[in-house]
Formats: structure tokens, C-alpha cells, sequence
């Protein structure tokens, strides 16, 4: 009887897990981006923090990358290449002062994150299906939507710059 | 039998949650801060993304803030005040420029997290217990080690500055 209790009590924790899990990003069976395929991976909002970033000029914002189990895992060991399976998601918000720190150090002091901007981005590691773009798919969604092909196009040669990296620019920030 | 092969499965889903969650941040039983007796803790780096913020002046770091489940939902909900049992946590690390991109720009344009900084702070909500200071139970650590009393003592007057959003500066960014 105390089994049965435990496991009762496992199945609980698993369902509640699962629950409290799903409703973060509900975007499964969305369309999928030209050239990779890649689609926006159901529940990414709730992945562990990969690490934080920060880019000037046109893009102006503050980002977080994130990851799925095979990613954190990976990104924690630093072994490269990164194993099939892995996605690595890309955040990014507007870049605005804190109004509170501005008035009280008299100059933008802190900054914190706005509404999202310039959309957001998935790696998806499968080194057969995309051997001819280093292994990794590309893609960026803006508002939910793919981006056009334009766009996709400029992710690869760009994440190339860090080909020793196994394309990946960020490391784990512990 | 099907329903216990079940059963084990979800036995198995949950140990091997725990086990893969828990090697993080193996902080348990650590040093509590002085004034709250907040103790780090464990696996607080596994916590999902509440947002991200940059300071600079002499703080110059990258940072993010988790949290628990418990300050998760409510940071989804949006609803005030946070109720008991929510943590939060600040990491930060140095800001650093991006090698390759100030190459590729001529200028520093990326900017990543490099090594730890300014230590990691806690909030643990407990409306009884810390009532003093605004229902918050505040906390700051330096490599493990809880930061002395006169740091500790910096934290509720700073924070007291947002009092209506509950003390906690951060909004949860989508």
C-alpha cells in the first residue's frame, strides 16, 4: 500500500510537471521557416538559460539564449561538436532604461528588457539533414511567423565566423 | 499491468528528472546571509527566465533574473503582490565585448557575459516572517559566501524605490 501510495504520488508530480509546463509558448503545427524547415519548438520559453547578451546599434536590445535538455547539457560539459538533437533558441526584447534608476543616478543607469524585438531564433542540430549548413538549421520567426527567405539566408554565413565553435557564439554563462 | 508498467514509467520520468536537475548548483546547506537568513538555494541556476537587464557605471555587468515556479507564474500572471514561497534570483556576469563581432564591425557591437560579478542575489517572499522589510527576505552572495551585513543592509532601501510594483523591478518578458 505504500508502494502504490509512492507511485500514485509520482504520477501526481509527473502530471502536475506536465501542466504547469505546457500552456508557456503554445506554438506547435506553425509554419515553418523557408530553407530549414525548422519550426518553433512547442514550450521554448520554459527551457534553462543558456546565457545573456547584448547588441549595439541598429539591433539595440538585450537578449537570452536558451536551450533545450541536450543543449544546457552540452553547453554545461563545453564539448563540441554539439550532439544531434540539440536547440538553441535565441530571445531578444528592446533595450530600455529603467525609469526608477534614471531619476535616481540623475543618467540611464539600468537597463532592462522592453517589448520582444527583432523576432526569434532557433539552432536545430541534426548533422545529416543539414550537412550543408554546418550541421545546424536555421531559422527566425517574427511575431510567430517565419521570415522570409532573405532573412534565413543571413544566419548561416554569419554563425560561420565561429566555425571552431561549432557555429554556436555564446557559451554557458554558470 | 499496464497500469503499473505505467506507473513505473512515471516513476522513472521522475527520477530521472530529479537526477539530471540536480547536479546544478549543489549550493545546499551553505552560509545563510545576515539580517534575512537566506540561504542559497539549490539548483536555483536551473530556474526558468524572468528577464534580462544591463548595468553600467561601475556595476558594468550582464544579468538575469529567475525564478521559481512559484515566482514564475505569478510573474506570468502579472498579479501583485507576489505571494509566499516566490524566489527570485539575480545572476550577473561581466560584460564583455564579442571578439569576432568587433572584428567583423570595426567597433564593439556584441556584447556577451563573460565570468561571474557583483555576486547573485536572492529575494524570498514570506509576508510574516519578513515584514520589516516589505514582506521580502533579501540576500546577497560572493563566490558562495554570504556578502556582509552592510551589503545586506543596501538591498531593501534600493528595492524599496518600486514599491509598487512589489519591491521587484523586473517585469517577466514573453
Amino acid at each position: 500500500m505504500k508502494r502504490i501510495a509512492f507511485l500514485l504520488v509520482a504520477v501526481a508530480t509527473v502530471a502536475g510537471v506536465v501542466a504547469f509546463t505546457a500552456p508557456a509558448s503554445g506554438h506547435a503545427d506553425e509554419e515553418a521557416a523557408p530553407i530549414s524547415g525548422v519550426t518553433i519548438p512547442p514550450g521554448y520559453r520554459d527551457w534553462r538559460l543558456i546565457s545573456v547578451a547584448h547588441e549595439e546599434g541598429k539591433l539595440n536590445d538585450l537578449r537570452a539564449v536558451l536551450g533545450n535538455d541536450v543543449a544546457i547539457r552540452a553547453s554545461r560539459e563545453g564539448k563540441l561538436p554539439f550532439p544531434d538533437g540539440t536547440i538553441i533558441a535565441r530571445l531578444a526584447w528592446s533595450y530600455d532604461p529603467l525609469e526608477e534608476s534614471s531619476k535616481a543616478f540623475g543618467h540611464p543607469q539600468t537597463f532592462v528588457a522592453g517589448p520582444p524585438k527583432n523576432g526569434v531564433q532557433f539552432m536545430v542540430k541534426d548533422s545529416r539533414k543539414y550537412a550543408s549548413t554546418g550541421g545546424w538549421g536555421f531559422a527566425q520567426f517574427n511575431d510567430g511567423k517565419p521570415a522570409d527567405e532573405a532573412v534565413q539566408k543571413t544566419c548561416f554565413p554569419c554563425h560561420e565566423t565561429v566555425r571552431a565553435r561549432d557555429l554556436v557564439f555564446n557559451h554557458y554563462s554558470p
